[in-house]
Order: C-alpha cells, then structure tokens, then sequence
C-alpha cells in the first residue's frame, strides 16, 4: 500500500485538445494571473490556495520514533493528507523539510504560504515547535495549527468535557493531574485552563512542577515549564507523580507508557477519569484503570474512547479555510472541542462512549460549522470594534 | 476551469475503517518511516518522493506578465502541474515562494528537496536563474531543470534538426543569428553549440554581442553576456540584429514583437530557417516571414510548426525519475532533443512538419526513453571511470 506513496496530484479538467490547453495554460491562463496581480485576495478564488494546506515537518519527532528526518517522516505526512481529503475534501501536500533549525524553518514556511490557504506543522519537537508557530502565526495571514499540540488539546477537552457528564462533575470544581509537560501536555493544559479547569497539577520525569523546583527559580522566564509552573499548582503541590493523583479527579497522561498501576487510579477520587494516552502503550493499562476508574479513555483503537487527532484536524481546517480566516485562536478551539463533543447526544454519553468514532460521519460537519462561525463572529467583533 | 484551482490531491487508497486507517497513518505508517530512516534511499520506493516534482518559482518572469509575484504566478504552476500529470503521469506541486532573493531561494528549495524527486524552475528573471540552478545542481542529489532554459533550448534544437533536415543542411555549417540574451536564448546557445553549432552571432536590445562592445569589456567574467560574448561570434561582427540576419542560415528569436520585417527574411540565405517564437506576437509575421524562409516556426498553436516546451518538460522528468537520476546533464538534453526530432518520421518531414503536435501519444515516451538510457549510460561511465 505504501509502494510509490499513498497520495497523488490529479488534474480537475481534461486536457484533451488545443482548446483546453491553451485554457489551462497558455495563452488562456495570463488572464486569471492578471486578475490576482490587480487583486492578490482573489488568489483564493482563482487558485488551489482556496483548498490547500501545507503539511510540515522536520522530521524531529515522529510518531514514537523520535528524530528521523524529514524522509522518514514522508509516509505519515502523506498518511496526514489523505485524512485530510477523506474527511475534509482538504489539499494537502506534505513538505518534509531538510533543516531543524527554528529560523529557517520559519523564513521557509513564510516563502511557501503564498499557495496554501493553511499550514499544519506536524510532529517537531519541542521546545522548537513552540516560537515556530508563534513566529509563523505573527508573520501570516493564513492559520498556523500545530496539530500534535491543539488537535490533542481540542479532541481531550471534548472528551473531558463528555466524561465530566458521566461523572456529574463541572469543569472549575476538578483537580487535573497531568503527566508530561511536552508540546501536547502544555496545549492541552492553556485549553483546559481557556474552558474553566481551575485546579491542575502538572508531572514531567522530574516530579511535579511547581514554582520552588531547583530547576525552574532561575529558568528563563519565556520557557513553557515555566509557563506551566506560573499557571498551575496553585495549592503548591510538590512530590511525585504518584504522589499528585491520590484523589484527583481526571488523570491526563501524553507521556510514556506505566507511569501509573491499577493501585495509584484506585487512590484518585470517587468517579476517576482516566486519559492514558501514550501510544501505543499507554500511562496505565486501560483495563485495569477501568477496575476503579468511571471513565478511561486512550489513543488506542481496541479500547473504547479512543482519543484521536482525526477527530479534530480535518474539520478545524475545513472550518478555517471556508471562512477564509487568517488565524485560529482559542475560541475556535473551544467551539470545536464543544461541537465535538456534542456529536455525542446527551443520552448517549456513557462511560463507554465519551468520543464519537472517527467515521461518525457528523464529526467533520460539526466541527467546521463550529470553527467557522467562531471566525465570522470574531470578524464581526474585529469589525465592529474598528467601526466603533 | 480556473474556479478554485485546477489541480487537487488524491488518496491512492480508499479509508473505509479502522483496519483502512491504521495502515495508511498510525501504528503501521511506523514501520514504514523505520524501513526508511534505516536506509533513507528507501524513501523512492516507499513514498511519493518517487513521482514527485516541485513546480517552483519566485513569480518574477510569469509569461509576457513579468514581474506579478507569487500568488498571481500560481494559476501557470497549476496548468504546468496538470500537464506534468497529463503527460507523463507526474505529481507535480506548485511552491511559488514569497522572496526573490538568491539566497533564500536556493536554501528553501534546498530545504524541500527531501519529499520530491525532481525541481522544476519556473518563470524566474535572469540573471537570478542562472544563479539559483546553478547552486541548486551543485547542492542536491535530484535533478534540477529550469523549464524556461533547457526546456526551450531542448525543443529548439529538435526543431532545428528536422528543418536542417528539411534544407539540406548540416548543423557544423550554419550560420545561425539570435535574437535574445536572456535565459531561453543563453540555454538555447550552449545546447546548439553543444549539438554541433559552430558559427553563431546573438543580438540582444544593444546590438549583436562582441568581446569589444563597450558595455562587455569590463563585464563580470562570470556574466551570463561575457560567456556569450566569448563562445560565439568568431567572426567578429559587430553592428544592428537587421545587418547580422543578412546571409544567415538560421534566424531564432527569444526576444520581443517585431524585430525583424520581410525584406530582413528575404536577406537571408537560401533555404532560411526561422524561429520567431516570442508569444503572443511573434519577432517577425510568420506569414509574411513564409514568402521567402524555407521554414517558419512559432510558438503559437494558431501556425504550423509549434514549439512548445510541452513536448519536452514531461518526458524530460519522465525519465529522470524512472532512472532515479540525481542530475541532469547535457548528454540527457542532447538525447532529448534527438528523440523528439526523430518522432517526425524521416518521410514525413516536411516545411510544415518539423516538430511534432504536443498531442502525438509518442513523444513523451521517446523523449523518456531517451532521457532514462542517457541517464543510465551516464552512470554507467562513472561506475566504469570509478572501477578504473
């Protein structure tokens, strides 16, 4: 299946004669490019800028594989763009590029954006893929979504916010305990904060981070760990990972596989949700989390509630470029994680049943619908300041 | 046709369900990405790299438009897309980069190399093309081919061959008078001299070009000009385009409208062959040229004789990607060039036949064919020369 790769470029017209060449391309083609000269906005009229999303990566953080470069990471770029067909009607092309450095990779997705009405950085590591985006998302007038970061953040804040309704719990009363302070942890935790969670606790390997640990006093003030301490842990937990789950409430793991047992779930609280989402084996084995847990959910297809990105990206792109918006921001996020989660009718949220499948196919539609009307309404609220 | 871009992209493989998805993205993509970061020359086989061109261009020479940049180039890369697929079944992907700074150009392509197997330049000014191809070549292990150069140059070259045959003429002997400095006619130049082509004389908008013109004797060595000043010429000419065309054997025009009128053709030698393939309007009526020139070719479909790079570009590619070729060489263009003369039969060559229609189901095979065996000739030298 994968010989030769698994996505091609096809024509969307015949080239059959004279006529439809010289359509297609010259002669008859110096009219539409003279159109975009005159008004460079209809380039996403005229041109496959209207559909299209450059899918990005340095190869620095694949899947489980870590850094293996940008031809190594070629199969899961085009795996990404044929998601983004099949469940968006998306263009995606994928650029696995040659440099690991921030600012070329920067100046290099400012040079290709003229074609793209999106980009989707993919699987680069962190810290790097934190000021890439930043700098991209500064610099473009197209969405810049890193999608190892807010795709994860937005699928697990529909499924909490669905395993909080099993439970009968609300989002500001919980304690969140959270295992790993990587790219996706730290996406996860600014959305979950954005959507009302008050009380989280975050773990990396070296214990849970809070404002005293030795590492973090004199650590640059920019970092996302210290980000993370600033904004969590207002109780001032400190101690191990173990230690910070006796009686939370949620458990979000996006680390490495049994960090937890079945006796650590069995100390969190009444009504336990657990979200072990290390790939492929996760925090804490999911069957016997569900011993005591109410709620377990990982990113494994022969578990129930599988927490997966593919709910996600494809319908926040097809949202983003029928607005034609020139960002995504929180509140995009938020509605998709809501329209998400509410693909899932209230008498049919269970324990079992906290996040539709991947092929449910309202998901895509629900979640487009959602990005798109945040980004008129942020429009109409942009516009209507400036009027004012 | 223009709506919305006239290319898309595919899935090869229908994503039906579970079973579909975990094979096309995660967990068994994973197995792929190893088998290729343990042996990266694997990603021709395993992935689109195998099939893949990247369509580049800054947007700084986009047809008789000009300078209209990046956005407004994108409906021509598309069209040059459809017909890379149309006609020799390439993935073709158009980048049209927001800078037109040597530098950065040459580092982002450079960049996005890993994913494709060959780079086609387009519609980028001189002297910058030069420049950037040149690095390029050096830098990559894929061919690098700057469409507007070789491209022409190949398709001048088989046309010339069938109208020499046509006037009984042999290439050594030619007296051939150019109009046009630039890129086409730069390229144009080295492959006829490279062909065979002993005596040619090039007029740019100052005058034929000689080693003592004013303007050249204190030229940068390295300057496009200075290279045509010291490689063609021998007899030293000097003086107007109208006085060089008198007695040439050969007049070929990569210039502008109306250089030249009928009683310049009909100075010419006997059995005149003319290029005037400046597109729309040609560097002299190709009617008016007819009444005393043997052969009259254009770059228009509207008159017999069309020379069009869409006989070459895709056969070109064709056959780089089928012989895995990591360059691409004058030996390659040569067999080109000879392969698309030699699909106008030697019987049916004629005044009004010297090239064939950009629809012959041939041409892009023989000229792929002849690439692939120049390519594995090629290799085979150096595996000799290396063994020695």
């Amino acid at each position: 299946m994968h010989l030769g790769g698994k996505i091609e470029m096809s024509s969307k017209h015949p080239i059959r004669n004279r006529d439809d060449l010289s359509m297609i391309y010259t002669p008859g083609v110096a009219r539409v490019c003279q159109a975009i000269a005159d008004n460079p906005e209809d380039a996403r009229r005229l041109t496959i800028k209207r559909n299209s999303v450059a899918v990005v990566t340095d190869g620095s953080a694949v899947l489980g594989l870590g850094n293996i470069g940008p031809k190594a990471a070629l199969p899961v770029m085009e795996g990404k763009a044929a998601l983004f067909k099949r469940f968006a009607g998306i263009d995606a092309w994928p650029l696995c590029l040659d440099t690991q450095d921030t600012d070329a990779i920067v100046e290099i997705v400012k040079a290709i954006a003229p074609g793209f009405a999106g980009i989707n950085l993919e699987d680069i590591s962190a810290p790097r893929c934190f000021e890439i985006e930043a700098r991209l998302r500064e610099a473009l007038d197209i969405p810049v979504f890193h999608d190892d970061q807010h795709g994860t953040a937005i699928v697990v804040l529909a499924a909490l916010t669905n395993a909080l309704r099993v439970v009968g719990k609300k989002t500001e009363d919980v304690r969140v305990v959270m295992s790993g302070a990587g790219a996706a942890g730290t996406a996860i935790l600014k959305l979950l904060i954005a959507a009302g969670v008050r009380h989280a606790v975050v773990a990396d390997i070296h214990g849970v981070v809070h404002a005293g640990r030795p590492d973090l006093v004199d650590a640059d003030p920019d970092s996302p760990l210290r980000w993370i301490a600033d904004n969590t842990n207002p109780e001032g937990v400190t101690g191990t990972l173990k230690e910070a789950v006796v009686g939370a409430d949620v458990f979000i793991g996006v680390s490495a596989p049994n960090v937890l047992d079945g006796a650590d779930v069995a100390k969190m609280a009444d009504g336990a949700i657990v979200f072990a989402l290390a790939n492929p084996d996760p925090e804490v084995d999911p069957t016997i989390a569900r011993q005591t847990a109410a709620v377990v959910a990982t990113g494994r297809s022969d578990f129930p509630n599988q927490i997966n990105n593919v709910l996600v990206f494809p319908g926040v792109f097809r949202g983003l470029l029928d607005a034609h918006s020139r960002t995504v921001n929180t509140e995009m996020m938020l509605a998709a994680a809501g329209a998400l989660a509410d693909v899932v009718l209230e008498d049919e949220v269970n324990p079992n049943y906290i996040i539709p499948s991947v092929f449910n196919e309202k998901v895509a539609g629900a979640v487009a619908d959602a990005v798109r009307n945040a980004a008129k309404s942020g429009e109409a609220a942009v516009t209507a300041a400036t009027t004012l």
